[in-house]
């Protein structure tokens, strides 16, 4: 069982009232993929620059991410800039330079087109779009987005949607997205609401997925990427996508969104053992337990 | 078994994006009082003006709520306006007008000072110590507060939370508290975060409670109120107050504070059903259930 995700490698520079990071691995793919890659095999497809190195390479070598479809291509690596405040739910774009991701035109290693999951990152709907058009066969597709793409190209939007099994998307951003789009289509929406858990709207089953209280969240960027990841990855992994597993899925999403903002960037997930992701699903279980009635 | 829960009773004017209601019988104990009465028998300490009428005792009458502390004093009754912006989220007060609150010094009647639990509303700490020096037994003592309490009179809140055991209060405060307060003190700590659910602190034991999710809020006014009479009302009747009936308690708090909301002020609870409340307590379970692993 696989995965194919296609999305944005970035370097980020964070600010936080914890530090400041400068041109630290960043984007979302790759967030999305170190999580996912703790439950299956990543296939890969995104497009970095010339400034790229072997250093940068290291932290997906040595998991179960597959780099074919890892293109570089002439120029700087996308960079992104953000400031959050002190409670950490505010978050301010500094600067984005898209660099190379303005050129990408995502092409797919032919080992690729048979995809057990799809996973088409925030992008625009036309790149998700093309993704979709060289998969041949693919059992789920999820994808995520943004207020961007719903106001400035609703209308593609609605085309990538048509085809989708999933969508997650902020819940706050999820509003917006019914305004353009009736949100039955669509067969499952998932909103993330940060560290008030995240929602699963499957038909009429409903659940609601708790978020892991922490006592010192350092950096929020990609966990909403690493919640993708975890919740994808494991369902790449199950015999049967029913009701059931997609709640332990949402669970898996909100361990891995946990870590990952226990440190700056992507360091905590780096650092992760299997063992602590079960463990804290385990927690997750006990935080929430109470009886029948 | 029974509780004591002194508090306010106001009329309110409530505005909010789905109507206007004038001088609706409101006030955080009318609130708790109402909901408790649903688990419990309620003995209600409170005042009010020469303005409150039998059509409001009716409010009351025929639940399990006695009046006999119900104290009237010449002048209005207590009046507060509040206006909510379109999410709901934001309350701005237009107006708080205590009148007859202003002079209240709560008294026991002589048959309320055996209390299996009391239940100490929000207001001056100095009026909380008043009621618990005039209780002789208590198996257990609950709070509100706000930050009102917690900025302009922190040594007199200091002096109550050293007595009490369980203090809910608004997430958003609940910071501010522990910044005056050591919080390990009172033996629980309940931070409700509206239609983000609540936490229960419990020692080393913590517990996230869903909120309902609702297509449809009304008006929040009250829900906080509504959410402690479920809790509080629920304890009341247990035979043991341990880890799994607080975990129960939250629920049943949940639950009330989600009806409240459907509904201006208490109409909602006024047409409540004790088998509605066990079927949202279900549907919560259902809401959370995900399998071990």
């Amino acid at each position: 069982m696989s995965i194919l995700a296609v999305g944005s490698i970035a370097f980020d520079t964070i600010k936080s009232p914890f530090g400041e990071v400068n041109n630290l691995l960043g984007g979302s793919l790759t967030y999305f993929s170190i999580a996912a890659s703790f439950f299956t095999d990543v296939n890969l497809v995104a497009v970095v620059g010339e400034d790229f190195g072997e250093e940068h390479l290291q932290v997906f070598r040595g998991r179960r991410i597959d780099l074919q479809g890892l293109e570089r291509a002439s120029g700087k690596t996308f960079r992104w800039g953000g400031e959050y405040s002190y409670n950490l739910n505010n978050r301010e774009t500094l600067f984005t330079d898209l660099n190379v991701f303005e050129g990408f035109r995502p092409k797919l290693p032919e080992a690729y087109r048979q995809a057990n999951i799809v996973f088409l990152g925030n992008m625009h709907p036309l790149l998700q779009q093309s993704v979709l058009e060289q998969v041949s066969h693919k059992r789920l597709v999820g994808m995520d987005s943004m207020n961007l793409w719903i106001e400035s190209t609703p209308r593609e939007l609605r085309g990538v949607l048509g085809q989708v099994d999933v969508v997650k998307i902020d819940d706050s951003e999820a509003r917006e997205l019914a305004g353009v789009y009736n949100l039955r289509s669509p067969r499952m929406l998932i909103a993330t609401r940060g560290s008030h858990g995240s929602m699963l709207f499957n038909g009429s089953d409903l659940f609601s997925a708790p978020a892991y209280p922490l006592e010192d969240e350092v950096d929020p960027t990609g966990a909403g990427d690493s919640f993708a990841g975890g919740l994808f990855g494991y369902l790449a992994e199950c015999q049967e996508i029913d009701a059931a597993a997609l709640r332990r899925a949402m669970i898996f999403g909100s361990v891995m969104g946990s870590f990952c903002v226990e440190d700056f960037g992507t360091r905590r997930l780096e650092r992760l053992t299997f063992d602590e992701i079960l463990d804290r699903y385990r927690a997750l279980k006990q935080l929430t337990h109470f009886d029948d009635m």
